[in-house]
């Protein structure tokens, strides 16, 4: 019975093929439909595809909406407010519309001083974009409570497939600060960790101390099932499959090919730095995706027995997507695991032996049928393609990713412990708002945010003390910018796995150790 | 028959007490006399302490001597080397004093160009003091074979009290640098660590990191008799008894109980951070040392029970040193062991329960011990009192100490990743140099050194690559010095535990990641 849908299917895509006009490639929609199309039913409907969980879509599409409009609102809102700058009673006015239109006060002070020199609309837009971010983290909790319980890969599956921890660097670009919850649908948790570092060259050896923390729960005993469960490193590296020299990834040059061999090495590096320095049994698994951020589908290389990565033994979730449309969820699962397999065999004729475990046989599957429902997401909510497949990030973290706050395009995260080691990172992000923001005479927000231990004696004063020599540094290397009113720095903490989230502090000088 | 010994002893120090004229106080070996009378024989002959060890004295100050000498003579080579410098086949005679004097070749691009403008002497001095060092690294097995076989403090001792790793951080001052061979007697080796840091206020963070990866080696059974041996983590301050108010602590301001508190606060925030993040088992055991850099004696603190360390708990090498002098062996070992006893119970009254471990005392035993003779040693070498009891560095370690040259006074060692975190290290540094070096017209000398391990790839490209962005900083912090030629920093990089040592590395720009 699937077999003539197949063929159908086939049929359907060769001819939409040959029907492709110019006029039909320039919208958004009719370009994924011909590029990658969706299967269609008789009456031109794209049919629903068997494995795409739809309510859990419309959860986060409604999440995606609600966060976004906060930052979309600000531009508007301060145009109006600045239009009566010079009233009577615009104080009130402006923070009457402020805390009706987005939630939140605006700073008094800025306002009183609007009648001297005119408003600073500069100042107040960075306020407000941190006042948003803030605004997004505190009801996290409520309004992502939908979601998260439809999320197919928690904690318990990912124990399943045994891993106690997944740690993810994705590229700091903005298109990829979704790919936890949305692109890869992990579970947010503290057994998930992101940090984004430019073109995903995470940092070898702050990774093997990440590791190492890990690594003493397991020995120890002090984690459950520690013995049978391991560590796991994903390296997630990007490129635009409809604008692949312009829109790829800014750190490679937008070369798909030096992006991929570039965070293959990485994972690599990782994997002899632990296995040389503590032994064979050591070694963390590495896992090597790549994400189309056009349509957010997936290459995901499969790692060989050894647990060794390739660059060239890969398949990808977008031919899954149209080969298994139309498909009843066991057949389209048997596909998923066929392609699988087919893949597992492309890089040479050592079969058999060389078959990935089956604990990351079950991770991949898994990883490929959830991001089946991000493929849809995109096709229904962002007209088949993502209408800007560039940047278009609201500010910048520096230092570590706020956990509670992760979305496609909405920041750009250099993940660092100093400028020093970081700067490469954050370079290329103050390049990227150079362009969307500085150019149009916007500041560069930047939350220079860190994480701290409330168990740990003065853990907090050395975060926020980190934060500010972070902050300092940013300004010294961005000094031009700072110079010019165009670079905001905030600094801000949370506690790991506690309440406080997000606390922003004061703008002392650096503390003295 | 030893208690007619001591009350001789007592007698002899007051008689010696009252006779203390100031002509007498002014030499350095009579100071040391009045205020830590030796004990004396009738005909006025210090008579020698049973526990010293005089053969491994000697070969220790024939090695300080050898080294030292290196460095003194630069500035008398140069002197001579510029009075010719426009004379006729200068670049040949220069060359030629500097081999047979120096023990190296100079720089021929420096002497070619004393034509133009002079005899670049400010460069010629960093260079000098760079190539002394390498010698005195290169010649170090050869020249330290001697003491190395005698030092009573190795592994197998260390680990019979229990202790797998020594992790030690003393100050960053000069006077503290010679603490590990020298005034603690420790062998040196890969399980002792030393990390200098200004105050001895050690990175709580960094410090956790290299904990936990010995912790792993232990757990995981890569290391022999791993379960019933820990680390430990020494915190070294300072202080100088015949000038407390200006030769104490600079990061403290010379204030002695500052230092200790602060270096206390610190043990306890290591083992607070450790216990909370990864359980009660898991602590690493510390000890606070001070040392009266005037004599490089000792005041050992006592942890108690949960070993926990006191600031009032402790005991003073020096007056062990005089109360034993004239005793056997065994009765200033019983006198030692007393000592230790009573010193435990200086803090409150419950005794029993909060003795240390019996490995701790072991260890605290064998350091009192081992201490008086490097007392003996400064008595005997020194004068009774380093001649120069304040700074007298020749250069500065940014990074990671060069293992192979340890030695009192001969450098400044900034243990750092970063400047950016390491800046209140390095500028104590700077401080001190300015006065040494900057105010007599010389220029600082900085060596950046950072270890790389040979087995993980690429770790020698980054660790020379962090070189040289420490270097960058370094220039860039102090750039009013480097402006005035008085600040030359050089790179070198170091094989943990292998063959090549303090390789100096070209002086390219920073390579990007």
């Amino acid at each position: 019975m699937f077999d003539l849908t197949l063929r159908r299917a086939v049929k359907r895509r060769k001819a939409l093929r040959r029907k492709a006009s110019p006029v039909a490639a320039a919208t958004p929609v009719a370009a994924a439909m011909l590029d990658r199309p969706a299967r269609m039913t008789g009456r031109e409907q794209m049919c629903e595809h068997a494995l795409v969980d739809r309510d859990l879509n419309r959860l986060l599409f409604d999440y995606e909406r609600t966060v976004r409009s906060r930052f979309t609102r600000i531009v508007e809102v301060l145009k109006r407010i600045s239009t009566y700058q010079h009233d009577e009673n615009f104080i009130g006015r402006a923070r009457q519309l402020a805390r009706e239109q987005l939630g939140f006060d605006l700073p008094t002070q800025v306002l009183e001083d609007a009648w001297v020199s005119g408003l600073d609309l500069s100042t107040l837009h960075s306020r407000c974009i941190f006042s948003s971010l803030k605004l997004s983290v505190d009801n996290a909790q409520t309004e992502q409570i939908g979601w998260r319980q439809r999320l197919p890969l928690d904690e318990n599956f990912l124990r399943s497939c045994g891993y106690h921890t997944v740690d993810i660097s994705p590229c700091s670009d903005g298109r990829l600060q979704g790919v936890g919850a949305y692109v890869l649908r992990f579970l947010p948790g503290p057994n998930v960790r992101v940090k984004g570092y430019a073109g995903a060259l995470f940092n070898v050896e702050a990774n093997v101390s990440d590791w190492a923390e890990r690594e003493i729960k397991r020995l120890s005993g002090a984690m459950v099932d520690g013995d049978r469960l391991n560590f796991l490193k994903i390296a997630v590296y990007h490129f635009s499959s409809s604008s692949p020299d312009n829109h790829g990834c800014a750190a490679h040059g937008s070369n798909d090919r030096q992006a991929t061999e570039a965070a293959l090495q990485r994972l690599c590096e990782l994997r002899s730095a632990i296995d040389r320095t503590f032994g064979t049994g050591a070694v963390p698994d590495v896992l090597l995706i790549g994400v189309d951020t056009d349509l957010d589908a997936l290459r995901i290389h499969l790692p060989d027995g050894f647990g060794e990565p390739s660059a060239h033994r890969y398949f990808e979730t977008a031919q899954i997507y149209r080969d298994t449309l139309g498909l009843s969820p066991e057949a389209a699962r048997v596909h998923i695991a066929e392609t699988v397999a087919v893949a597992e065999g492309m890089d040479d004729g050592s079969q058999g032996t060389d078959r990935m475990h089956e604990g990351m046989r079950r991770l991949v599957l898994a990883l490929a049928e959830a991001n089946l429902s991000q493929i849809e997401y995109v096709i229904k909510h962002h007209t088949g393609r993502y209408k800007t497949i560039g940047h278009d990030e609201e500010y910048i973290i520096a230092g570590e990713k706020l956990r509670p706050l992760q979305l496609r395009n909405l920041f750009y995260l250099a993940h660092l412990n100093t400028m020093e080691e970081g700067a490469p990172d954050m370079d290329v992000g103050i390049d990227i708002f150079t362009k969307l923001n500085a150019a149009h005479g916007l500041p560069v927000p930047v939350l220079v945010h860190f994480e701290y231990d409330a168990r740990v004696p003065k853990s907090r004063e050395r975060a926020i003390a980190r934060g500010r020599r972070v902050r300092d540094a940013i300004k010294a290397r961005y000094s031009d910018l700072a110079a010019r009113g165009l670079l905001n720095c905030a600094i801000a903490v949370s506690e790991r796995g506690g309440d406080e989230r997000c606390t922003f502090v004061a703008d002392n000088a650096v503390d003295d150790h």
